[in-house]
């Protein structure tokens, strides 16, 4: 780092004092990629660790003065390098602006965007209300990711993704502009629509640092129904005739690979040798959830099921949601890994989970899948030796092969992960150029100097 | 007209193969404005009544070509001046596009934009699949027209508004550029997410000219419970609390006013005397309807309602939904109106409420009251006499003072209805400048001669 370089990294340690500058290499490590190690990750010249909205400013007015690339980032539990460093870039790190407030009247969370998922479902529980958007990751990530990411998670397929529950968002622009966009209505079309603009775009059109919230009244205690298939496709054909019947609060599918991987990785008494397992549960108000699972059970019954199991038990439910939810964990033991996010509309969903197995049948490569299946958003998992050259091909084509799988069944590269830089090749067969070009001058518009999260999604 | 002016029309009518070219002033009267007269309401050069893509397309070249401002329309039915001519204008008429196709395994509506929002519904019924959006136009507005405001309705307490629903969308932009945006999948983040700037943009930035709309099951038959208050303001006490606790399928206000507009409009045995009313419905599964109204009513007694009743006999519920629906044409009769489409927080409902009368009284003007009081979204219809010049100019000092203190109170000047020309001079002051900053850059990039739909919303 030269003379220079320190002159103006002064200038930008002036304006941090709550937070601070990381500038050391070895400290820099942390913040080069998101949870998905990018061997092309960048260096970066700096990470500002603020803790205030003037702060946000003050860091992209600097950056906007001396052309500084900005990557911003919540925890980095993304999946798609939506969070990765370019050489030379400022890291802004938003993890410690983390304060929520609620008010149970307007039933309204206000949080900064370094809020955790967790917290704030935690603190909007304390007053009987609930904040739905549950992504894998909602122990981990920050609220911040969630709305750059519009992230989904298992219950959207009866409560729908983070956008849903956006009603206001503060933007800080490449410039330093302060954007202060919707407020705590819940219905407001005032103006353009610009708020749904900012809610998946991947930081790359300006920084949340601020959110309004909806919340809901907490649902009540679900009833829990599991089922196991011989063939994804049957439990697939389930879950379609499911969506066409009633609306569960959560149906989730599991493949034979990821059932075995839950068992090696921690023993919960699943049959191994099923072809695939629908877990899906009603959360309707009293007697209603145990009919409504009825209902599912019938249909998963109706569709070749070989074993149901309908619990009204609010512990067993949890433990089977648990165990869905330990097929992250379960999977990151076994190698290397590539993780998709396809999806698809949801009658196609018995046909890609074939074309999946295909897939790995051909390429022999392991590819566990799990999958909020009533949504049709697939993640098949492409596992692999990264010391094993050949695999690592294979690995590469099977991920290429399953986007375009997606695409040729009408479907999305990306259901909930985002582009990022995993799948910003793809994306122009998925939307076509006319669509990029507009993109890109909207991009213009926001961040004419392309400084905000570079690489990423366009 | 000149013969150069024949000539360029020449042009546009060769490409209208399947739909015709209207000319004659006579019969350019009505597609001057939308449901509420404008008196500044432009003449049109010519109406196009489109029957394909292909035709709007030809004509949005062509208005290009020949820098003539154009004008979508869909039934004209809007409230706030969303489609109102402007001198030498190309009126799009897309209301004979009217394909409907259900794909019932997808749960998707693919729908051209002049179908009637009833149309869809009823197709989707034909399936056992429901279309939830239900502005109070839905027998008479299009679908087109619904996207273009992003419209509300009665069951966006519990089933959100159009945007929830819009899974993809085809876009003609001012240069003939068709927009693919989206799909048939229920979660998709790729890409910048363009589709949302579309809903509620209201003709500004491209005609919709198709859309892929999600589908849900079937509702069961609602439970309903009507209870009357001797105020407006502990009717909306009684809404926070009902919010708090439960999802009602519908929550109405009706206030005084209103119930005598609905009794001399159609005697409906409503208690002339109360200050307001509620509607509420459960659409909860099976006896969870009944549960959920008892507790709905319960909210209402703790509130201090004078009388409540419940019922869960569908044919009553409905009959009390008609006359939440009758409160339109029943002002309607009583002279020339402005509409207003506020929103507040839910918890500013009851200030709001009591507000508004104090501004009745202190400017002797009738201002009936209804809501879709679960979202905040207040409907106060400023009712005059035209003929009464001071009566006039008090009705306009009501609905700016109206759009002020919903600004007051944390809300907007637009709920459903849109700024249009109505409420353009207003917006400045709910989102600020920088806001409509970006926005005139983002309606630059697409409609850069500022050709689509000139002197609505910004």
């Amino acid at each position: 780092m030269g003379p220079a370089t320190t002159g103006i990294l002064d200038d930008l340690a002036a304006g941090l004092t709550g937070g601070r500058l990381v500038v050391a290499e070895a400290s820099l490590e942390a913040y080069r990629h998101d949870f998905v190690p990018d061997p092309d990750a960048g260096r970066p010249l700096a990470a500002a660790l603020v803790t205030s909205v003037e702060e946000v400013r003050h860091c992209l007015r600097w950056a906007t003065r001396h052309r500084v690339p900005m990557v911003p980032r919540g925890a980095g539990t993304g999946l798609s390098g939506g969070a990765t460093a370019v050489d030379g870039c400022l890291v802004l790190v938003l993890d410690a602006m983390t304060a929520i407030s609620i008010d149970p009247t307007a039933r309204v969370a206000t949080v900064e965007p370094g809020a955790l998922n967790i917290a704030v479902k935690e603190a909007a529980a304390a007053h009987g209300l609930h904040y739905p958007p549950d992504p894998g990751s909602f122990r981990i990530s920050t609220i911040g990711g969630n709305i750059a990411t519009n992230a989904g998670g298992l219950c959207c397929v009866k409560y729908g993704v983070t956008a849903a529950y956006v009603l206001g968002l503060d933007i800080v622009l490449a410039d330093g502009r302060l954007l202060e966009l919707g407020g705590s209505t819940i219905k407001d079309v005032a103006g353009l629509p610009l708020l749904p603009l900012f809610v998946g775009s991947e930081g790359t059109l300006g920084v949340v640092v601020g959110a309004r919230l909806r919340l809901v009244p907490q649902p009540p205690p679900a009833a829990t129904v599991v089922a196991v298939f011989s063939t994804t496709r049957a439990a697939g054909e389930a879950v379609v005739a499911i969506g066409r019947t009633c609306t569960p609060s959560l149906l989730e599918l599991l493949d034979n690979r990821t059932i075995n991987n839950v068992e090696d990785y921690r023993p919960s008494g699943l049959d191994r040798t099923a072809g695939a397992l629908l877990i899906a549960q009603s959360d309707a108000r009293g007697a209603a959830a145990a009919a409504e699972a009825e209902t599912i059970a019938e249909l998963c019954r109706a569709a070749g099921a070989d074993e149901v199991h309908v619990s009204d038990d609010p512990e067993e439910g949890e433990a089977l949601v648990e165990v869905r939810r330990m097929t992250g964990p379960a999977v990151e033991v076994r190698g290397a890994l590539l993780p998709e996010d396809v999806g698809v509309p949801v009658d196609r969903l018995p046909d890609l989970l074939t074309a999946i197995e295909a897939v790995a049948a051909e390429l022999d490569v392991e590819i566990p899948v799990v999958a909020h299946a009533g949504d049709g958003n697939v993640h098949p998992t492409i596992v692999y030796d990264p010391a094993d050259v050949a695999m690592v091909a294979r690995a590469r084509v099977a991920f290429e092969r399953i986007l375009a799988l997606a695409l040729e069944l009408d479907g999305t590269i990306t259901g909930e992960h985002g582009v990022g830089r995993a799948k910003r090749s793809a994306l122009a067969a998925q939307v076509g150029d006319d669509v990029l070009e507009v993109s890109r001058g909207i991009k213009a518009v926001l961040d004419p100097l392309g400084l905000l999260n570079p690489g990423v999604l366009l």
